[in-house]
């Protein structure tokens, strides 16, 4: 991947992405922040027509028009799977939005968001703060730290749910997408235990990311796994997944307590989960696009 | 929007959204070809990861490497709704992908495809023949025409199933995307009638595009209409609809069919059909995003 580049003559924030052979890019009026902590590089753009733009490293995280997609789809499907989700925990998340998709169900007792940049959630309370609006539920803590050691020191099945909402497996990620991270995750999971991991494109991802990720999850030790597939527009060919794994059956769900479900989303409902449950035809047959 | 630019420096094709504050773009080795037709100026592109691209006035019409969805996505669910299919007009779909996923249904008879631009369909079988591969079939009809007075002159309810293929709705297309025309497909229809249009993005076009269609579908008489949803990553967004509209329901479908379908796809299937009937939270609320 090249870097991003900010022609300031046209104002644009361009990503590209060498490997698939594309680009895409935002048009800016300004880059409001910049700076480096010791984990990445994060910038923070005001666009024009998308609202405010996250970047780390070079790469588009979320922006505030299109954001909702990604973060329902991370939260609601696993959670309207999960028997009765209480305890959940977010690996990465750092700009506090799948947070607070989690703590509209009040089944929740406590999630614990655990990144290992503050300033993520420093610049997401300061120019998305809409996604900090539950920050201060009592039922939320932040945590900033290691989410592979914090796996790996959890007491055995004290988790219901855990979302794996990273950035790409490059650089810091990699270690999160392991057979080895999935064993410590089934070990912290209680017996109907569920983990949701952001999976990446279908069309560019399939065979290097996608069908590696369901082998390491199964040989860890979970039953069943499906990718959900969801559209995200700002990600590179706005088709993206997030995979889900659990000790039981993870095709099914509590459609009726969705189709009841006592908050307001902007993309999920129970026919939305159905649907991002079906399959590419591709997918079936196990091979790429 | 603005014109196209490739940098023969870097070697990429941008298309840039104005209004939408967005441009994509993908590498290319060369164009191949360009040319002004008496409609539209075409050109084609030798993509790095893409296969080949076709852009109209500078607007990405297809690759070879995705069109799949798009083409799968405009043919076999309207197919699968009408409960028999036999004559089907496709309005634009010149490049002929559309055509040769509707005769892989074994009951269809006669598919006349009906574009105003004779040039899209021999630049398409020069640079995509794979998409061309039926144009020999029996069933298949070319004729280069205006699609807006061929459905004024079609006779009444002469045909079953009509597939509106076209670009945007500015310049040649425009006139797709009215009640006057609507009134003329519902009037060429048969009693089980359907018509199925492309109808952009759903992040970017609902307020000004896909809900207009629908009022005025059901103004010009039919009695039901549904934005099927799809990903698309070569168009803004990413994010694509097809809108169905029938003298009947079109939220059901002969799912047995499409299970035990005859014919190899890539995206389609019953479950994807299910899937991309299912409506975003945003659109039940009759909202923007």
């Amino acid at each position: 991947m090249s870097a991003p580049t900010l022609d300031n003559d046209t104002g644009w924030f361009t990503e590209i992405c060498t490997k698939g052979g594309s680009a895409f890019s935002l048009r800016v009026h300004a880059r409001l922040h910049a700076e480096q902590t010791p984990y990445q590089h994060i910038e923070i753009w005001d666009t024009t027509e998308f609202g405010k733009l996250m970047t780390i490293d070079g790469f588009v995280m979320l922006t505030g028009r299109d954001n909702f997609l990604y973060h329902e789809m991370m939260s609601h499907p696993a959670l309207f799977t999960h028997p009765d989700p209480k305890r959940v925990v977010i690996i990465g998340g750092g700009d506090c939005g799948t947070l607070k998709e989690v703590l509209k169900h009040p089944g929740v007792e406590h999630a614990l968001q655990v990144d290992i940049d503050e300033r993520v959630t420093r610049l997401s309370e300061q120019y998305f703060p809409e996604l900090c609006e539950s920050n201060q539920d009592p039922r939320a803590e932040l945590y900033f730290g290691d989410g592979i050691q914090w796996m790996k020191e959890a007491s055995p099945g004290s988790v219901d749910l855990v979302i794996v909402d990273s950035t790409d497996p490059i650089g810091p990620a990699e270690g999160l997408f392991s057979e080895a991270f999935y064993r410590d995750v089934y070990r912290a999971l209680g017996n109907n235990g569920l983990v949701v991991q952001q999976s990446e494109s279908p069309l560019l991802h399939y065979e290097n990311i996608i069908r590696p990720m369901h082998k390491a999850m199964r040989e860890a030790g979970f039953a069943d796994s499906v990718s959900l597939q969801f559209p995200q527009p700002v990600y590179p060919s706005g088709w993206w997944t997030a995979t889900l794994a659990g000790k039981r059956q993870v095709t099914v769900f509590r459609d009726a307590d969705a189709l009841a479900k006592p908050f307001v989303t902007r993309y999920y409902n129970a026919a939305i989960h159905r649907g991002a449950l079906a399959q590419p035809e591709f997918f079936l047959r196990g091979q790429p696009d």
